[in-house]
């Protein structure tokens, strides 16, 4: 089971790694798209956006069927979530890191309104310094 | 920007399709290591873990520091959370899978409920019509 999510993975996230495939994901996203559709903004021989299409099925995030002569693809999503749940894990980091970030924001800020405050007091002195 | 972000994603994809990456990720969610302590576990020579390590830095998921004669690698897991921002657009479309899955198996229910009421009719009868 876990060499099957393994694999599974290492085919869904090698998938996602080129843009043109991301971009056909996306475009199957909002409906089915024959093989010569899915080429088109490309500018890709069918041959070409075919080769994408494979990785695409073999990390089961495409489905092809055919009807008559041509080949129809569909989205298959469920693959993603198998990323987005090891992704899931991560989160805990990332959102660390957000809160250092904020932590370091708040005594930056802490800090200069500090610094005004004193500036304030010792402007008058200053100006008093000045003018004698 | 968008340039800059298909690029990251392209980096960070691949270096999340293999399973050592991926494993060496995890073990530096717990701490920071050593090249050598990343190289242990999958019996690899320290220049294997390095290329791999590499690849990890390209993507910005790992820091490497150096201490004295020592390499120290640091999970960053910030470029994580845009992949999983990328992957969070498709969740509407796993989601709706479930829907439809789970609608199926509540018709599903319902047929072998009718069914079964339909059988408890009819059983009597047949008893009955084998009794005659």
């Amino acid at each position: 089971m876990v060499e099957y999510i393994t694999q599974t993975l290492d085919a869904v996230f090698h998938a996602l790694s080129d843009p043109t495939r991301r971009a056909m994901l996306h475009r199957l996203s909002t409906s089915e798209r024959t093989v010569s559709e899915l080429a088109t903004p490309f500018n890709m021989s069918l041959a070409g956006a075919s080769k994408h299409i494979k990785v695409l099925e073999a990390a089961g995030l495409v489905r092809r069927h055919v009807q008559g002569r041509t080949h129809i693809c569909a989205l298959q999503a469920a693959r993603l979530a198998e990323a987005q749940e090891w992704l899931r894990y991560y989160e805990q980091f990332w959102e660390e890191r957000l809160d250092d970030l904020e932590n370091i924001l708040r005594a930056e800020d802490r800090a200069l309104a500090e610094k005004a405050r004193h500036g304030d007091r010792k402007d008058p002195k200053t100006k008093m310094d000045s003018k004698e």
